[in-house]
């Protein structure tokens, strides 16, 4: 249970404070943050916050959207990203979490756009190994290859990463993301200490009509964790188990409810 | 203009007869065939309706759906192909689209569903052979696994397909399923005459409520064509190129004007 961590969007409807207590009274030992309800706290009160509960920051979501064409977007995007490393150090988050982005509108280039990330990377990744922060590349799954990343596969994500030092960039893996993968568990093995983040989901079906909101507490889907959260560890992870859901349902019902639920699906079904 | 076919899905309202006439008035070469509308007709007449019109059959869809563990239900499904395959041996379609199938219900056996489909293909593979039947195995969007198709990646097709003899066994390359891919123009040209069908469909967002019927027109989405016809023409693939849509919108408008639009944008987007 000590591994065990909220990421702070599956009680969307609590604020940072409220989120921070709940993991304390669930008896958690790491909290997952995001920028956005971080900067409506303070950056700096939200580090006194999370520190003063003792509770670990697993990772901060997200950076990322690094596919702009136009020189003017590019460069406010790697500003952002700048930022948001500099957020991450003031959290102590050992990474940030990077939704690498989309098509532009328009466009169909994906080689294309896939090279403009693998070049802001180049720029970023050793900003963010001097502040001891590492970019966490996300595959997301292939149905948001269009809108939301270009990355879609550990392969892919591996063969990006492995391309800057592993304290610079490692990887994500997100159950949800990469459940159907027939390579998965053969990547998680190739990723070993390049692995920065372990985020578990359910996938559930049929998809509703947000398909970003497909996210589901384990156990009402069709994932089967626990080959995940073995190769995870084979692999070499110490880090964190952070549970993260983007569902109606879920943000529709109390957050110790959801944290309760949480906590007994992660020992009956992941660890 | 010759290798361009319909598939029948695409003028989903037409019947058989209807969507035979509507290929000869485009100036098709070639019709896609499903196994109800055919049936409908009459297997003897729907193969002699379609050979009357001097039109090739591309595909017969579909085969497939091999995951079951219960031996009864799988006896069936076994069954089942068999008429499909004899199906497709008297239309003359050259190849049998299959879609191998999801989890079963409540199953989470990823590895279990995909090890069911290879020994069912062990079965079918030298039946279909003797037949002069290829069956054409379908990798399907990753965002279809758990319902419709537990086969998601092209390499992963070409792993299963390669057991078998190149002409018992083949693959389909369908760009709505494929474009994400970072591997797919690649396992193309490893694919060289295993590429038993090439259907183009454009990939839209947002996916409809149903997401079966995100199956756009070309030039709708945000796949781009050429590279994948480029690479299916360089692996040797001599075959039809098949539009299969299956999308609202286009069943609501007249089918010459589907194929009106469909044979411009072919020439526009995908040759």
């Amino acid at each position: 249970m000590e591994r065990l961590s909220l990421n702070q969007m599956t009680t969307k409807h609590w604020s940072l404070a409220e989120a921070v207590d709940g993991c304390v009274r669930a008896g958690l030992g790491s909290i997952g943050l995001w920028r956005e309800p971080v900067a409506e706290t303070g950056l700096a009160a939200a580090a006194k916050l999370v520190a003063d509960a003792g509770l670990r920051v697993s990772s901060l979501c997200r950076g990322g959207f690094l596919t702009a064409e136009e020189p003017g977007a590019r460069a406010e995007a790697l500003a952002d990203n700048r930022r948001a490393i500099d957020e991450a150090a003031a959290l102590g988050a050992p990474c940030l979490v990077m939704v690498v982005g989309g098509l532009p509108a328009g466009s169909k280039d994906l080689p294309g756009a896939r090279a403009r990330v693998l070049d802001a990377l180049g720029e970023l990744a050793p900003y963010a190994g001097e502040r001891g922060v590492r970019l966490a590349l996300e595959p997301l799954h292939p149905m948001y290859c269009a809108d939301r990343a270009v990355l879609s596969t550990l392969r892919q994500a591996l063969d990006w990463a492995e391309r800057f030092p592993a304290g610079q960039v490692g990887v994500v893996v997100d159950t949800f993301h990469l459940w159907w993968d027939p390579e998965a568990i053969g990547q998680i093995a190739r990723a070993g200490d390049r692995i920065a983040s372990y985020q578990v989901c359910d996938f559930l079906t049929p998809l509703p009509a947000d398909v970003l909101l497909g996210r589901g507490m384990m156990g009402e889907g069709h994932v089967d964790f626990r080959p995940f959260t073995e190769a995870v560890l084979a692999a070499g992870y110490t880090g964190d188990i952070e549970v993260e859901l983007f569902n109606a349902e879920v943000w529709a019902t109390p957050g110790d409810e959801v944290l309760a639920t949480m906590k007994q699906r992660y020992l009956e079904l992941v660890v």
